[in-house]
């Protein structure tokens, strides 16, 4: 795996890059759908490559290893083979599904003992096994076991359980070091920064984190309930310290604003449900603003959803007719409203690449916070 | 509107013809994909046409009346334009939705008063009224406002039913000679020949539907859980008296073997929910027989769904796939199915057309009954 730096802005520390990886090229900034269960919710795979342009997915480890189950994700060939998704693929832990779990889990120094949310059966996730998975998985970027802390978090647990995290990570990369992809690709894996909202914490896991070496680097542990202006400075913090030649990756940011304030302190990478779930409740991210499509308001506009950003959805079908469907519960409803989200992201970190080349991206950034934000 | 007979079969009554309207040619025999409330549910209207080849969709007069209401349908020019469907459309009356209200609707001879599902309002349907909501909706095949009469269905109660369908036909066929479709194109009226399972009352029926002159004539009131053997009698006595020159439709029929059936007996059109309901609890019809996908049996089966009924969603996605996204309640199951499904009578019938005219139907049709009708 290969990252070029292609541009970087002079007035902030946005970057845009290019990703090579065995299934194609990631152009940096970038977003990724996640496709919890091996299917990006409401979404065809041709969609998600014709129409949305997404350039990786992403899938979760502790989904996919319940169910369908690597047996099976294996005789397939690995997730690209079993979901028909031909680019690349990210896949998390488990760790962050695994800690949601609440009473139904035990977390040890070995690893994380957890109760399934579908039958209550009983599993082990450690450091190695998550590698072991993934591997078989066969993400082309696969993400180290760690504890991701919640909001709020004390200082004592937030220091304790960073420096487990840093050594599972230990165990991470000897296991991937001592191991071999399954299907002839390479797997990138990226260690995760943690440590809460505290500076010295992100400081320290920063610095251990990037001491490493791995393929790129993520942050974890933000976006969990915490406020916008602590995301904000942790993650300027972070990107300060990671090294500048390889990707940052910011886990499960955010809304249309999170993700340009973050491009524009060094993140390269993000990944978020938002688009997808709030679609499924007629939440429409914009080009103009946001819109909740089952108001009254729109009942009668006759007029394409997004024609700025394009693609089908966008495009061909009204914002009356997706809130009749949307209020009728048709499911096209939902199909019409992800895509047309997803095209939205898309659409918005294709032109934060394009005002990053082209040298304008700050003054832009500045003007479209405001837009993308705003309640339509 | 033009109907052309292109073949017709020597070993049975089935017909191949070509029905031309304001949006396009309909090859018959034809199956059309029924879209309640303006949508075929979890099927994009590209995928309709690209994928499916529908050459004809339904609309579901009741439902539309209610939501989005004609008056928007109106402002929209007719749900061609709302919906974005650009080929053919038929909407049913709205009878048979206002009957499976049960206590909330009153039938007189002058309409029917209802109250709608969705808020208890109250609402009436004419014979006139409802000629001029189907003006409103657009559609290229308007349908006659019937009583469909229930199964079993008294003797007496079926022949009052029938009269009084046929007091409401003169008034429909008036209505409609009295008033323009509202956007340039020709709509047709379709009478509907009732009388529950009695021969004399369908032979009656028959006769007057086909007295009416119209461009195409229906059956109603089968398919509504008369034995198939009763439902098999009643279309060859009708279609024995219909006009041959004009298209004859099933209403709401029916299984794929149902459909080959009633080709055999000189149906040209069908419609019914089967094919998209089934789909989205998991049944799917195929060229080799009928699949429950949550069954164990197809959990390592990473073939495609089916290769000979060709399209995306057949070809593309295993069975494996569709399984595991079935069973975790997948939005994209629901769509993979309903897709599949659809593709898998469209091609149905396009073979069956393809038989009659190369004089080979009747053979094909006895083989592929049993094929098709199996359980796999």
């Amino acid at each position: 795996m290969k990252f070029q730096l292609s541009a970087t802005d002079s007035q902030s520390k946005a970057r845009a890059g290019v990703l090579h990886t065995g299934h194609g090229e990631i152009h940096t900034p970038i977003f990724m759908p996640v496709g919890t269960a091996g299917s990006v919710k409401a979404v065809h795979q041709r969609e998600l490559e014709q129409d949305i342009n997404a350039e990786i997915i992403l899938g979760n480890t502790y989904h996919l290893y319940l169910r369908p189950g690597i047996e099976l994700l294996e005789k397939a060939g690995g997730l690209h083979h079993f979901n028909g998704w031909k680019r690349p693929i990210l896949t998390d832990s488990g760790g962050y599904q695994v800690y949601s779990l609440g009473a139904n889990r035990k977390i040890t120094e070995e690893g994380v003992i957890f109760k399934s949310h579908i039958d209550g059966s009983k599993h082990t996730f450690t450091p190695e096994n998550v590698m072991d998975i993934q591997r078989t998985i066969g993400a082309d970027i696969i993400m180290a076991f760690d504890e991701c802390t919640p909001y709020p978090c004390e200082y004592k647990y937030a220091k304790d359980s960073m420096k487990m995290t840093h050594r599972w990570l230990e165990r991470c990369v000897k296991r991937v070091n001592e191991t071999e992809p399954k299907y002839g690709y390479e797997q990138a894996l990226f260690p995760i920064v943690q440590g809460s909202v505290y500076k010295d914490l992100r400081e320290q896991s920063a610095e251990f984190i990037a001491s490493q070496q791995q393929w790129g680097n993520a942050i974890g542990g933000l976006s969990v309930g915490e406020p916008h202006e602590d995301m904000y400075a942790m993650t300027s913090l972070v990107c300060g310290i990671l090294p500048a030649d390889k990707p940052r990756y910011l886990m499960g940011v955010g809304t249309p604003e999170n993700i340009l304030e973050c491009i524009a302190l060094g993140i390269d990478m993000f990944d978020c449900v938002m688009p997808t779930r709030n679609a499924r409740n007629g939440m429409l991210f914009t080009s103009q603003g946001i819109i909740n499509i089952r108001n009254e308001k729109w009942k009668d506009d006759l007029t394409p959803i997004d024609t700025a950003v394009g693609g089908y959805a966008s495009t061909f079908y009204s914002k009356a007719y997706l809130r009749h469907l949307v209020i009728n519960k048709e499911i096209l409803g939902a199909q019409i409203a992800s895509i047309h989200n997803l095209t939205f992201y898309l659409w918005l970190v294709r032109e934060a690449r394009k005002q990053i080349m082209e040298g304008t991206f700050a003054e832009w950034k500045n003007k479209m916070v405001k837009t993308v934000s705003q309640r339509l």
